[in-house]
């Protein structure tokens, strides 16, 4: 394929541009193929991401049934629900954190979450603890993902995983605002617990039984790890996207192109995958813009 | 302070040659004043660090009881296991990935598993979920990696954890090939369950009883999150040193720098803190190298 | 101002995204200020770049006088001239690059440039040499950029800087396959000389001269660095967007913030500026969509 | 070979190591094969790194003649000649860059430049430009870097270049504050000038002529490319060690791996090379240790 001069943004032009806009091309291509070819859709993403304005995107796919399985962290949860209700601020990179800290506002990159805004997510969560516990003691991380959608707003991407029946995973759930109020809630029902083997029985079969998977993963950390270590019982993702900022020349798990899931067998040798260098703020949109217009 | 010309590389004359040269120095500073304040410490790092050799300073600081508490993802037991009794080998960070895996071995940036090291895994992970049911069914990640250091060699960090009764935990563990087998253990019994609340109240109390914290973090994820979440009980760390190769632009956790966590309270207005932007392979033996020469 | 989410992608939904749409809907409104102000708008980029489809977007700016000073390094110079008339082709990041080194390709990222291309180059500036030679022998970096656009084609960023007087300023240029050319002339005609100091009147005027001025300045290097320089000279860029993927932590240049450049008066204490952290390739487009159009 | 646990840092742990450790002790092996098999060593660097204390190590080398050619950017020239007599001062990387703009420092990530310091080199250029002109009205880099050496104190790398007839280049001088100077110059000396093809033929002597050539190449831009650039002149270096910070992936020469240089044949096939993704201020202190003791 020839380089082409960029003339308008778009799958081809971007495609024949080179560097990362190439790989942005084919992302869309890749889910495109996810979508014609029926694949099981996994999407992962860091809770930064639902901290941000990408949280309109990931809610958006779970309205539409373009996603099927989410894994993800404690902090998405945290977040989808108080944004449900409540508004974070846009902030700078750069700032006084000693003078943020003293008039309670905590910062993500440039976004400034208002220490309020937990004050919502203790008082929600009681209830969801309280209620669950009345029907089972130990539960699953995905049931509690499954309780907050069913309570929360509409304008939450978990109240649509609710609806659409879309499992939503989070292997490292405690460590969250989420988890320390579960830490609360145990301390007056000590037999009440978060049992994370229960959610590997549900997530592994989803793997098995799909015909075809792809993987849409947005950063890294346990969200992405936990994606392709299921498909490894599946011989691997058949399509997938990375989307990334993180450098591979560390032998973090974060920064690892989807060739190196290769020699493990989480992506198949003949699968198709890019990874996108990119800021998933910015990359992320570009990506989904076609298969979110109806 | 004055730049001055490198002569030789120590403590003060990295201090005053500027970018993360300084960085490195301050760690150093830094660190010694966490063990001569006798503040708790708590060490957090990504299972790749486990991987590669930067695991001996990590069993030596257990050993020498150089650090009180662990967080670290489920991958990093793994690989103290694994590596207690079988070699890893050095390959590339670009190598032809499908020929790896037809050939069993998994690639971690420039490290090869073989596939033999995780069946040791498993059959030692069989053992340990089987002697651990018998006394009780719902297990903490914390227990999981003390049994696994009571009976693996002394070549281990685990080891030396359980030996000098240092607490590793582990709040994603289920994302590792030992989360695998407690999936595969589960099978057969149903009431088998990993608790991963039952670890957040011993982590909390360390917190909160301690006079002084440090952390030294290595890497961002889940670790990261979870050691500077604990220490938001506390009002925060005393002593802060990050090793990232990770960039704040994106608003990750794993890139934000230790103003970031003043802000949220994790670190303490005052406290002595830096972030050293550099690869821990290279970074971690600096910082560590006069506490660890005896 | 609120976090929003995101639901198509323009300017205000960017801004209010958080992390880097933040910054690239910033970036737009900045640029939209330059034009607003009638400033005198610097365009700074790396050679890579017009290897890539960016090269469009360049030329289209130098087409619509969007753009009143270009500088650049010799290679972009060198690209433009051998893709006005030949087509270079897309790779990927990881090839085996002695086979491509015996077949005659050379690799910038994911892009191929033929050998072929630099024989063209090498007749085509033969020629140019040649003719100026005749009329003058000590010769400035911006006579020969400016040269190139009168003799080459239409498709050409050189050719519209040319046609509409858009100065071209390249410090470094022999440092290109252009200054090996030059430096091939030179051996029989010993007094042919390029002299650097030629242009630093011309650009320092421009500079003192305008009343306002932006700067968009996409990499580092010695673009960069020239662009923020000779803007020192009047107190420093009334608006700056910074678009990189280099770190600052390492105190490179390339990876200098905006804010930096306020430290020296390279950028006015005042100014609206903005440093967009991601690849050109996919943020530049986006930046000057809507400037381009229609 | 295996993967074996850190226990001291010297060149044999590091290499067993895994990811940038490994790098840097295959760095090692390549310096030291370079002097055994007595290669011309090329030895390129950003300008902040001179800035940095860094500089003690590149002078010692070159009072050491471990270096047999430097290729440069002007402002390491200008941070060379105003450390021989003023002191820059340790920052931070995040200031009031306004502040320090008032009170006349200038920031280049975390260290501080006095303006004084600039009033200084101004003074001496002035007396180098006028006594070169004396002899010569048509300059080269080469030669302005030369006779800076042959004025300045012992405390410069340029005074041990001078004495030990090691070669400075610079073609792009101008972009600097020794380049200011020049153009201030010129204006009273309007037939002045600095040919910066007149470096080449000596330059491209220099690659021509060795027998083995080894690059050590510290950051990117144009004394990056400059050096593998007449190095193709020959088929390429024979040895090269890359220190960088910067990315590949958006096709930048400063990011590209020693790899890339191989498919333009400005690194050999069968070279031994290495690059090492490292913050030079740590990493090459490092490499070059056991090289400068004693």
């Amino acid at each position: 394929m020839k380089i082409k001069d960029l003339e308008e943004m778009n799958r081809e032009s971007m495609i024949s541009c080179g560097f990362q806009a190439t790989n942005v091309g084919r992302a869309i291509e890749i889910v495109e193929k996810m979508k014609k070819e029926n694949a099981t859709v996994f999407l992962t993403f860091t809770s930064n991401m639902i901290a941000s304005g990408l949280r309109g995107i990931v809610k958006e796919m779970c309205r539409k049934k373009l996603v099927d399985v989410i894994i993800t962290a404690g902090g998405s949860l945290d977040h989808d629900l108080i944004k449900s209700s409540k508004k974070y601020e846009l902030g700078d990179f750069v700032m006084d954190d000693a003078k943020l800290h003293k008039s309670g506002k905590n910062r993500i990159g440039n976004i400034l979450v208002p220490n309020e805004c937990y004050e919502y997510l203790e008082g929600f969560m009681r209830e969801v603890f309280t209620e669950m516990y009345e029907t089972e003691k130990i539960i699953a991380p995905s049931e509690i993902a499954s309780k907050i959608g069913e309570k929360t707003k509409e304008d939450s991407f978990l109240y649509w995983c609710s609806k659409n029946k879309i499992p939503v995973f989070s292997p490292g759930i405690t460590d969250s605002a989420i988890g320390l109020q579960a830490h609360f809630f145990k301390q007056s029902k000590k037999d009440f617990a978060i049992d994370v083997t229960k959610d590997m029985g549900k997530l592994s079969q989803i793997s098995l039984n799909a015909d075809k998977t792809g993987g849409i993963v947005l950063g890294g950390g346990i969200s992405k790890h936990h994606a392709i270590g299921v498909n490894l019982l599946r011989g691997g993702f058949d399509y997938a996207v990375y989307v990334t900022t993180a450098s591979p020349w560390d032998g973090s798990l974060s920064g690892a192109r989807t060739n190196e899931g290769i020699s493990w067998g989480k992506i198949k040798e003949n699968a198709n995958h890019v990874t996108v260098d990119c800021d998933a703020s910015i990359a992320f949109p570009i990506i989904m813009n076609e298969f979110l217009g109806e």
